[in-house]
């Protein structure tokens, strides 16, 4: 990744908003800018960038053995424990007008941060971090369609295993060996809900075993040098009643109608809408509780998000779900879940697995 | 856990500390205060917790089927995705004079509620929160020592599993798998750091294949019931040399030296101040280079923190880490690491496993 030219095109926008210095704490921000992957804890790591000339990466000292120096754009300034980071970050930014700061910084830094740079307006880094973020490049879409296509190949190595009998947590523990198996780094999260369960979107997989005519919602991934892949199907174990397969194909439907509605200068709200009207339509309205779906990157969940009224405008190299559900509570619940890339003539699927009703034994 | 009694022993300290409002995001903060285990992310998450009366618990609306509100200690508030949730934040505590936010809120959520709250004096919630998380309950206590004795079992059966020739990710495996078979609901992380890998304190297990001679950093923990165990423990494989043993013995004895200093009334820095003297007393003062622990519960790094100079006063109740290590950039890392608690009258360790010297094959 070419961590100095993300570099350099922050502090390009960093010109254009008018911020003197940028603050980007621990998280996909830091990764995204840095390569550095490291997740905000107790002790702070952060990246100070000025709008023009050489950042600096504080680090806790007994951080710094484990990082390769010459792999990082930027130089360390390592804090031990006991001392005072924000006194660092002080003694830099302090007379700096404008300071922007990243999405995840905590309170905790940033509380005492206002005070103690008092004349300086502290204003949020999105403005130039998003925009960034936002649109993938090609060596990001590479990861990113690498990731869905190992999930498409669990999808089905799962489909083959038998369900029946099997408890939720066993079948997540099969996912999250078939994620690794199949080229990912390491599992990040495996939501498998079982007949009723299938309700709750975010069910964590408990010891109810799956049944003979149940809807079994999996909505899984796991990531590939830190970008996700997020895939959900939903498969029936045994023979369903009808009322179940309509709202099946009622979902497809409305997934398909979503992907259909990714094109360049369309925007997020727009693609919801095509969602949500397909499901008004076969009256599952009430029970599409959720947006249609969300970016995918670094983080599961990142901008754009395809929201109800959202106008974000959609371009080429933006990465997200589309994924749509109905949810009857106390009943079944059932998700179709693809990560799409927005093209310059429209849209490229990177999950392919099949999205027809599939009957898991 | 008695959420009830902690909420209004919460408010009682607003009180004292002249707060109106506590914002509480997805933290452990909000798990010690409601039972409700989730992380923050993009949805926004938090109590709403006034002074007197009632709180409110503001959640993403998706969420809401997957939660058992009878177990909750305060009614839901659910905001459906395209809605804004600072603006029910915003609705309910605008005109207070003082609200504390804790630690971990975000900048995204905090820079605009700064903005929205005009008036309103936005301070943190430590002060409230911190006196109550630092003080364990016994069924806290009890959770930490059910963790703690399970992460001895865990040292017990790797040290009788042959190391040689196996990669640092293969025993990170075993180890995760030991952790859930000896009574954790989860393995939280596994530092297997080998040979000169052993000098980096957060080393990340790779490929690197352990050998005769080497020594083997292994720091690792899981949880139960939300609570961590946390220990380290390193290893000979095979006959060490002299240099090797030396710096083993003296950490066990500077380990030894800090946890016997431990007991009601001594403060955290005279605890840091033990084991570090000890150890340069010992000749490695250059090569221990973090502080001597952390505190311990819901989180795996929390306060009391064990750092030269720290003034914390310890009490019955405090349950934290003593770890002291030391690390030979290159060449080799020792670290030997144990919860305990202070009790009325000193301390009592949750971990027992074995310190001598011991040499798996």
């Amino acid at each position: 990744m070419d961590y100095r030219g993300r570099m350099a095109r922050a502090q390009e926008a960093m010109g254009a908003q008018g911020l003197d210095w940028l603050l980007v704490a621990a998280s996909a921000d830091l990764t995204y800018l840095t390569g550095l992957r490291m997740q905000q804890g107790d002790r702070l790591t952060a990246l100070l960038l000025p709008a023009t000339g050489a950042g600096t990466l504080l680090v806790p000292a007994l951080e710094a053995a484990a990082l390769d120096q010459s792999a990082l754009p930027a130089p360390l300034l390592t804090w031990p424990d006991g001392t005072d980071p924000l006194a660092l970050i002080v003694e830099r930014l302090s007379g700096a007008p404008m300071v922007g700061v990243s999405e995840s910084l905590w309170a905790r830094d940033l509380l005492p941060l206002l005070e103690r740079l008092a004349g300086t307006r502290v204003t949020t880094a999105t403005p130039v971090l998003r925009p960034l973020r936002l649109i993938k490049d090609e060596a990001e879409i590479n990861l990113l369609r690498r990731a869905a296509q190992a999930a498409d190949r669990v999808v089905e190595r799962i489909t083959s295993v038998g369900l029946e009998g099997r408890t939720e947590i066993e079948v997540a523990g099969r996912l999250n060996d078939l994620l690794v198996d199949e080229g990912h780094d390491a599992p990040a999260f495996t939501i498998v809900a079982s007949g009723p369960h299938g309700a709750a979107p975010h069910h964590e997989p408990d010891r109810r075993r799956i049944a003979r005519g149940d809807l079994v919602v999996l909505d899984f991934g796991g990531t590939i040098d830190g970008y996700y892949s997020d895939i959900t199907r939903t498969l029936a174990v045994g023979e369903l009643d009808a009322e179940r397969r309509a709202a099946y194909e009622a979902v497809r439907a409305a997934q398909e109608s979503g992907v259909q509605a990714v094109q360049p200068g369309t925007t997020t709200g727009a693609v919801d809408s095509a969602t949500r009207s397909a499901l008004e339509r076969a009256g599952y309205g009430p029970y599409f509780v959720h947006r249609t779906g969300h970016g995918l990157g670094l983080e599961v969940h990142e901008p754009p998000y395809l929201v109800s009224g959202d106008e974000t405008v959609l371009q080429p190299g933006m990465v997200f779900s589309v994924e749509p559900g109905v949810y009857l509570p106390g009943r079944f619940g059932v998700r179709i879940e693809d990560i799409v890339v927005v093209t310059p003539d429209g849209v490229e699927r990177l999950n392919t697995a099949d999205r027809a009703l599939r009957v898991a034994g």
